[in-house]
């Protein structure tokens, strides 16, 4: 039975036309501060999902878990930030599951991180690497307020010097410049793991298959994930009037050699009933 | 330090042009048998990852872990299954981590089936319904194979009649006329769960929107995933000639009543650094 | 040589950071006003396109011949009109080539009817209908001021009662309820001939295609033309952040009976260069 | 009224399920050979658009005009040709319209010379350039085969020596290293004149952008035009499976200095009702 516990991330949605988002812990004794009042963390511990509860002025809320994207989306963030779409993929094509130890630099606004950290579960790890000290105290607020710092640590350093770890299962790189970085990615992955990085140019794409190919890496993939919404409305059916039309390439590849490039991805091929 | 052991899923690459990749469970003394020759799975147990193995005529194999592109690729099916551009969207909206409880019909040959039981990881559940028994027999094969039966209940039923379970925190349907099932669905949900499906043309999105609002859902969402993959060639860079235009449309909604449909989905609005 | 001649249509761009455009038909004695002065159209007639005139002010623009994207772009309008993207695909699909005769319902701000003016060429003529006399004196204004009333007939009426035109090369609709219309279309059209419309929703789409197969239309094709626009930076080569997702979904057929719809269109045909 | 005569271009398909086509000019006394059977162009001279006509076997046809899509996909090819989805969008941001000159290399098969040459009308001209001699025997039959031939000038030329004409309203480049021929085209323009080049990797738009830039074009846009089919039926609407995802990247510029590329494509600009 889904009872809202101390610890618990929720979400409280505003009853009213404009819908406000709060996503926060629930902390005994503590009170969250609305443009339409204040509700005690105590008279929403205990209360079920999906139950309306109402702020000291009276205006209801739904008391609602949050999806991965409404936590990504309300993320504190001084960067830009990649978006669910991608990570989403990212999670299929680099195996991020219960249990896995993943390195990422940079740490950014620690979106990523945290969707990381809830996958990995608690018999997961992840390392997280950034040159700047603003970035990172910004991410540790933002894991610690989902409660996840248990799962991740945050080092400090120009990883042109390697990372700390060896073994990992993955390695992802939201930096300008991966190329710099590949041998050293290479040295800390187990043998095959996983190689993932985002980049918004097709110039950077290029660079980091010449270094891909050069540090021995394999199945080296290139794509986008675009998301096409649609007015939801049953007998006016259209897709939106805009979309984004870009965040960035994702590049994966495996930590191994003398595996060419395979010459069309798997959706790719043929007739064949591919996925 | 990743050594191969008795119940894990591994990938074996024949290391030739054709690239063969053969997914299964280490299991001691087994034996794989490939177009080029036989491996005993106690060579492979107690390597690490990414060693190289040979089959008894002497052909190299490279020993992998799968990523779930690889293993949903894998599976053996005998009907149409969702696509991992589509699932790992799935999860973002979802919200499918470790320990949840998830619903699935129709359960077809298991590939969402078991991405999900993956992530809810050993302290989550997967209830899984069909109305055909021979389906679910491959789908409990393929959930087998990757040793992840513990975490999956099957049942063989006409969701018409209901769900067995209620509080679930997520339901997701795969069936050819999901608005016939939306109030079940409901039913089986906790307050405010998540609701998911896909269908393949624009007359069932209609259908289901209709019913979704019908029966007490909101924040109804209809989006599709595309997926561009580029020739990862550093100094021809270029898009693939041909792609996957279309798998489905999937539809999002929260298990709660009266809050209206958003009117611009979160990635359309205006200049705000969303994602 | 392209000397600019009283009636050309010309485009002034001011030489500034902003690149005010300026659209106009030169005439004799007469002057364009702009914010940074007046120019003379006298000063332009005689100039080579290519030229830089000066206002009274001294602000420097440049005289361009515009583009049919510049043209639509300027056009003075009270209604959604139809993209650049869309009609260079109609002109491909309904063979609007110099000399032919096209029907056209509604008339809308005339941005379609100009380009259809254009490419028929001195010999060929367009026939446009609209119920709305609002509508079509701004479209008669916008055809005027690009100097092709003469190939252009208005007629106010609403087409249920058909159009007074037969053997009509081809017949473009844009109207809410194309379905209404095929019929009149059909009896409208020379055997075989053109038709094309723009609808926005998914319903639409259905309910015409059933209208078209039933008043005798064949080789039915649904589509729609996407432009993704890049960041035209050598060394930081991107698409745009975001696009014009959907304009309309664009519907074009054969005035034939019997000749069923292709079960594939064209450019999807297996590995045959088509094109 | 839309009578076939000596010199028409039309389009016969077979009305069986294949539904084959046959596009030709009509010739007195000729005869078409076709799979099921002979048919005399006499028996089709003096003949409605629209009209079924039979083989000597017996075997039904419609007489047809074709479409440019359907003239180019029938065009005879010894290199890859440009699409007409391509083609349409190119029409509209060089302005070709009834009497306008226009260059063009390389000839290859002549399909975009065959919708330049249609479109220029009887008063334009189309001046085509290649190093081939293979190249433009074959383009000049599928020129002479729709009878446009008076309207091309066919010239044997590498273009690094010029083109033979100034003053041209649009160049448009179809070679592999376009960025070695800007000075040529700048010269061969009219002052202002529309400059157009497909070209399929991203590594070449990048040298072509910093060619145009260094040769003094100005108003750069790099675009793609993607074309979505939909399966045409009403109950079942929804996209084909699969879909071109690439031809090229199209490249538009205007021979005139010193106007800085718009920081901002029309289709990008905020909220207002541009196209």
């Amino acid at each position: 039975m889904p009872i809202c516990q101390p610890g618990d991330i929720v979400m409280l949605v505003a009853r009213d036309r404009k819908q406000s988002k709060f996503i926060f812990k629930l902390e005994e004794t503590r009170k969250l501060h609305t443009h339409v009042g204040a509700i005690a963390h105590d008279d929403m511990i205990g209360q079920k999902l999906g139950a309306q509860v109402n702020s000291h002025t009276g205006h209801p809320f739904d008391l609602l878990a949050p999806s991965i994207d409404d936590l990504i989306r309300d993320i504190k963030r001084n960067s830009q930030i990649i978006f669910p779409k991608d990570i989403g993929f990212i999670l299929m094509k680099m195996a991020i599951t219960p249990g896995k130890t993943v390195l990422e630099c940079g740490t950014g606004s620690g979106g990523l991180t945290s969707v990381l950290a809830l996958m990995v579960g608690p018999h997961g790890k992840v390392h997280t690497y950034d040159q700047r000290d603003d970035m990172q105290s910004l991410a540790k607020k933002n894991i610690e307020r989902i409660g996840l710092q248990d799962r991740v640590t945050f080092t400090l350093r120009d990883i042109a010097e390697g990372f700390e770890q060896t073994d990992a299962d993955a390695v992802f790189l939201d930096v300008p410049r991966p190329w710099e970085y590949t041998a050293q990615a290479h040295r800390a992955l187990a043998g095959g793991g996983f190689f993932g990085c985002l980049v918004p140019t097709t110039n950077q794409v290029s660079n980091l298959i010449t270094a891909l190919e050069r540090d021995h890496f394999s199945f080296i993939e290139v794509c986008e994930v675009l998301v096409r919404y649609y007015k939801p409305v049953a007998e006016r059916l259209r897709p939106t009037d805009r979309m984004v039309a870009h965040t960035g390439f994702l590049i994966f590849a495996r930590a191994i050699s003398g595996l060419t490039a395979e010459p069309e991805p798997a959706e790719e091929a043929g007739d064949a009933p591919v996925l």
